[in-house]
């Protein structure tokens, strides 16, 4: 058991290790020299870098690149706020075991191994506009699952979701602790209609009014306006970090998701990187918040960790150039005039 | 021999192919039926449309994939409008030939084939302040090359360069095919000093008067301003026009090599899709005179077909998903509650 307490929590989000600055002095040295004018594989480079950093090497791997999908379901479901019913959320979970999803076509295409975690199912999260959605325990039981769900050798991982309503559960959280109200932060998620996004809307007010006193408290709101698979996304991006593993986010779902940590600890996310910016509406404002810029931009909108699991693409193509390119010196090429 | 005469490339403009209306409609059927929200994968989805449009096929292939990288030297070199001397463009055709480029790292990672073709290195063209860089007997020899570069089997084409100084050629063919003068299309290239940019708008607007009286000509200014790479890249997207072979353009000069061909015929394009959009000055407003919508945006300014390359993993993940995933029926998945 690694978290005991809302305060456990709190406690790792103080004590958390940094990148290897070593490492990631080496690689970027190694970018000045390879046969190319300096800076000129933008992103690619940094993200060499930024492997390199969290890895603790200056030539990274990923050898080991792993994608995890959390699912669970959600009680405002039953509010109409989808344009799904609630008993998707463990079909798709039956798809991805079939290997028919989205997901698992992308995870063979990056050379990924899935992880699809579904998280008491048959038991929703409870209604928030009106109780809290979980109680602690189970909230500290989901992290703790998603903690657990980092592979032991890991080089990478993309972390993502399925969860009927889930883009509600999201615009809850951000609400709840940027601030903006329901309309700034409600979208169409899977393509809900006029009237559900208007439930929507009215749901997350709702439940701002009746949680109005925990709004200050990150943990609780993750809590009370959570949902399951938001809190493991949240608890392996936690181990993740406490072990130095770079992590790739998906769209909107999983970025909220550990919106409650850059609460608690404002560098916390410094080994992630935003893989897309979703089509879903609150995602472009979240990622500015949050000071992350996404590395793709493809008006994907599924979650699955789709977005992130392309975005494993980029950090092949960065590696591949970052280890395999030969240097000025090597090729015997003049360098710049001056 | 394929062209005889500047009119014989006219004329092949005149007469080109359209995709398949067919196979696209049955690829976008598919879409709507695939275990996701239509819509969901945002361009992963219109990409493998495009795809099946040109291959014909409702279940596009990605089998055969090559990268084209044209190599020429320019004349205008000599003024002093690069960073790096003109022998750096033979020095990294020996590094493409010995693998240590970054596009032999990125075609190795996207699983194609890499054509490096040197045209005339030895022989610069001229210096377009003054003269005309190329014949059109020279001009022609250069698009003949192009043309016959793309593979019999080829499922998908990518297109770049390799050339000392010609960021300045491309600027030039924008300055005299758009308008707005050199200050709009003149960046830092492979990354010019600032006198270094002032001379190369001083060669651009030199070069504006001399040739005013061929500007309404897009032939006779791609001939007389442009270079053998950007030559070469006209003529293989004309053939892959011709054989209904999809390409991925590259940056900033392999994007104005092929403005002459829309100045001939406004949906030459329909076959490209714009890789990236580079962190070169005028590429951005270059993509959006012709109305290409780029795939990434990771302000990479390297040539090399390294942007297109990179971009090919994103055709890759969308041609997975697209002849991958399940359908709803299929896979027993509740459809909306709509």
């Amino acid at each position: 058991m690694q978290f005991a307490s809302l305060d456990d929590i709190r406690a790792s989000c103080r004590d958390l290790p940094e990148g290897d600055a070593r490492a990631a002095a080496v690689a970027a040295r190694r970018q000045q020299v390879l046969t190319k004018p300096p800076g000129s594989l933008g992103r690619l480079e940094e993200l060499a870098i930024w492997l390199a950093r969290w890895q603790g090497r200056g030539l990274p791997r990923l050898d080991h690149v792993a994608i995890a999908v959390f699912a669970a379901n959600h009680g405002i479901a039953a509010r109409g706020v989808s344009a799904y019913p609630a008993e998707v959320t463990a079909q798709m979970v039956a798809n991805f075991a079939g290997g028919g999803a989205a997901i698992n076509q992308i995870a063979k295409t990056v050379g990924a191994e899935l992880r699809v975690v579904p998280i008491e199912l048959d038991r929703p999260t409870l209604d928030f506009t009106v109780r809290c959605a979980m109680n602690e325990q189970e909230f500290l039981d989901a992290i703790e699952i998603g903690y657990h769900t980092v592979p032991e050798r890991c080089d990478l991982l993309a972390v993502g979701e399925m969860g009927i309503a889930n883009t509600t559960t999201a615009a809850m959280l951000c609400a709840a602790l940027v601030g903006g109200g329901a309309s700034r932060w409600a979208g169409r998620g899977t393509g809900v209609d006029d009237e559900g996004l208007a439930r929507k809307r009215a749901t997350i007010e709702t439940a701002l009014e009746f949680h109005r006193g925990i709004l200050g408290d990150p943990l609780a709101v993750a809590a009370s306006l959570g949902g399951r698979d938001l809190a493991a996304i949240a608890g392996a991006v936690l181990a993740a970090r406490q072990r130095r593993v770079p992590v790739l986010l998906d769209g909107f779902v999983a970025t909220a998701a550990v919106l409650p940590l850059v609460r608690l600890h404002r560098s916390i996310l410094d080994h992630c990187r935003a893989g897309h910016v979703s089509a879903e509406a609150g995602h472009p404002a979240l990622l500015s918040e949050i000071q992350l810029d996404p590395l793709l931009d493809l008006g994907m909108r599924l979650g699955e960790a789709s977005g992130a699991g392309v975005a494993i693409l980029l950090l092949r193509a960065a590696l591949a150039c970052h280890n395999g390119m030969t240097t000025f010196t090597e090729a015997g090429i003049s360098d710049r005039d001056d």
